[in-house]
């Protein structure tokens, strides 16, 4: 039996992991159209920042180790270009040659690309994209001495680009189509956020669209709906958007989202035909939606499913709550469940509070100020989103309400949720309890 | 009508607050012994160490605040001597002088005491219990030139006190009756806490139950069973007990743990007879039995659930699974839901895992250890307890599996959890989730 996998990234490399695991006999085969299998893109920010040094360290495991340590035949710098399912073939390209590969399962996890409103604007000198380990090698090689750098995007990776490149002395302008930074997240929430990074020196330009990016003689202009930005150089980081076209080509079908569709065991309804990581969507398990979710770990763990469905198990992914974290500075940032805002164009009816308190005990030394935003359905009081921003103690609250909002817990009881004292790590009512409280 | 609450720590002020709030005509009264209400008791060892400098700070609010501001008649330093809960009416003494206090709803929260295995002990100089603020006052200011102290008990505050007494460059022996430290904690996991605490100079000392402390020349000697430790001071951590006698002498009755009994409404089962915070006993959700647990956030919570059912609402106290967290230096150590040891004594078939892992990404600067231990019911895979240690990220795991055990997830449905990530947070595959997939 042979299951190939096309894609070494978290997904891919997780399931071809977990093949191997229960089927030893089997042959496992991994096509990767870059040089680079089980990377880590989220890394890519810190690279750029000099934090991270080699880019080497972002590589988790090497294609020899998964070739040695877990028999796992990786193929590096090949691109499948054709897959016939119905004849179980790939078409491969690698070094200029072409070859057919046959196999018996196949796995798709293609991941996802960066969105880009027109391609040419990627012909401009110095402008980039970010997603692939280069992209990160190639903006810290030929930014160095920019002085004037625009972000397109205020999302996650827009934040921690702008950390990168003020950290490395850029004058830095954060230019967003929406009219507030983070969409994701509320807008009073977003404001927080928005005014801590404007002291540290990042020029917001928000409810500006970018209609065109162009070559000058001294650099780059990019031009908004409002107005124009001169700089050295331009990085685009306003999404991304699954990688579909090989699943296609194999009989997948898209989903609501655009992402492709797979049930909770990553099968795509196509016999022998699964799929995880970036391209696929999954059920939002607070709207009860298929939602389209591009967060490493859920591809990890959609990658694990669907490994281990094809080698004959029957493990099921429940689905997510959408759970995300980041930092600009010392400013911590994170998020799980839905928006309030989310919550009303769905069609909810919410309440939400958004408190401040403190990260410890008030007479504990170097204490931190934290706000916790809850959104509580009316009615049914169940917990439907969080969003924490503060200094301190940020991940372990998103962690411990996305555990929450998974199992459906209401208000009154994330009260009474019985999580640890002790004045070095919280104060007596954790932010947590007190926001539940209030929302009560 | 007329509540009144025996003891002002932060069940009793809790309690207190939450009938004022509903009840604004109400008169509500509160009995303090102390000069001190709404004190921090858990910040006791962090003023021995001098990293609080003033008692004050350790004082949430000023019996002040709450008789300006929330309307509460609060009389410190007034011990309640009697309870005739037949003819609604306490006996108080206070500078000498006994007065008599009618009410029609009481709470008593009367809290804990430190158990004292004999009373002599404490007539020896320079031997000390840790509870309340003066004996961290007195604890500060009469051992300042001390060299060698003797801490015994090495639960939470004696681990404590340790770090607080190495700080101010004492010789440190703890002194533990159990054979291990932490007797919360299974042996492996005490092992390792034990080892960082070695490096760091503290003497432990373990299997070694204290016989004798008594009064010689140069200072206090201290006899085991197997050995005896000279020192400047001794200071008693063996644990607490509940001030169960007026509680009792009201008409409540014990559990079976020793603690008073109350149901989910804090209510004792004798009319308007209410209890809450370290004198009472509550559920254990893990084991569905009556547990101990004397911790303070239980015991804010509780005093709002008795103050709000004596006022009329109806809020019910789901119970705990006893979540706990303490440092050592830079070492966190944390547990919620029940030890392997505890859960085999009591009957349940178990297995468990004890994993090691970093606290962030591989590739992020400044990744540290840390360990987390499942304990997972065999047949419903339910996970009934988790420890963690590690150098940081302990608190927001153990909350993240707090909330997790209180909502009796499988420890399969851990492995789903979708908890946040970032480099900077954690790496991709957490801890908590890397523990659960190994024990599924």
């Amino acid at each position: 039996m042979k299951a190939v996998v096309v894609g070494g990234g978290a997904a891919g490399m997780t399931a071809a992991s977990r093949i191997r695991r229960l089927q030893p006999t089997w042959r496992v085969e991994v096509y990767e159209e870059t040089p680079y299998v089980s990377h880590a893109p989220c890394g890519i920010p810190y690279f750029v920042e000099g934090l991270v040094r080699d880019k080497d360290e972002l590589i988790t495991y090497s294609p020899e180790f998964f070739r040695k340590k877990r028999k796992i035949e990786v193929f590096t710098n090949s691109k499948v270009l054709k897959i016939d399912h119905k004849a179980k073939k790939l078409t491969v390209l690698n070094s200029g040659r072409e070859r057919e590969v046959s196999y018996d399962k196949l796995i798709i996890a293609t991941g996802a690309k960066p969105f880009i409103p027109n391609p040419k604007w990627l012909e401009v000198e110095k402008v980039f994209t970010i997603r692939h380990i280069e992209d990160g090698v190639s903006i810290r090689k030929r930014i160095s001495k920019d002085k004037e750098v625009v972000v397109v995007g205020a999302g996650y990776i827009g934040i921690e680009l702008s950390e990168a490149l003020r950290k490395l002395g850029k004058r830095v302008t954060l230019v967003e189509a929406m009219d507030q930074i983070m969409p994701m997240f509320d807008k009073e929430v977003a404001l927080d956020i928005e005014e801590y990074m404007s002291k540290r020196g990042v020029k917001i330009r928000k409810g500006e669209k970018v209609v065109d990016i162009s070559q000058r003689r001294n650099g780059v202009l990019v031009e908004t709906e409002k107005g124009s930005y001169k700089a050295d150089s331009v990085i685009l980081a306003i999404g991304v958007k699954p990688n579909v076209d090989l699943a296609l080509m194999a009989g997948a079908r898209r989903g609501e989202t655009g992402a492709i569709y797979v049930d909770d065991r990553m099968w795509t309804g196509v016999e022998d035909l699964y799929a995880a990581g970036d391209n696929v969507e999954v059920l939002n398990l607070v709207t009860g939606r298929r939602s389209y979710m591009p967060l490493a770990p859920l591809a990890n763990k959609e990658g694990f499913v669907a490994g281990d469905n094809v080698a004959g198990g029957s493990l099921r992914f429940p689905g997510a709550v959408g759970s995300a974290i980041t930092k600009f500075y010392s400013l911590e940032i994170g998020i799980t469940g839905i928006s309030e805002a989310n919550a009303r164009k769905l069609g909810f009816k919410v309440k939400s509070v958004y408190i401040s308190h403190s990260s410890k005990a008030h007479y504990y030394p170097g204490s931190k100020w934290i706000k916790v935003k809850l959104v509580v359905e009316e009615g049914s009081k169940r917990v439907l989103g969080g969003q924490i921003i503060g200094l301190e103690g940020v991940w372990g609250r998103i962690s411990a309400l996305a555990i929450a909002i998974q199992n459906e817990v209401k208000v009154s009881d994330l009260f009474f949720a019985d999580i640890p004292y002790a004045p070095p790590f919280s104060p007596v009512l954790d932010p947590l309890i007190v926001a539940a409280r209030v929302a009560r």
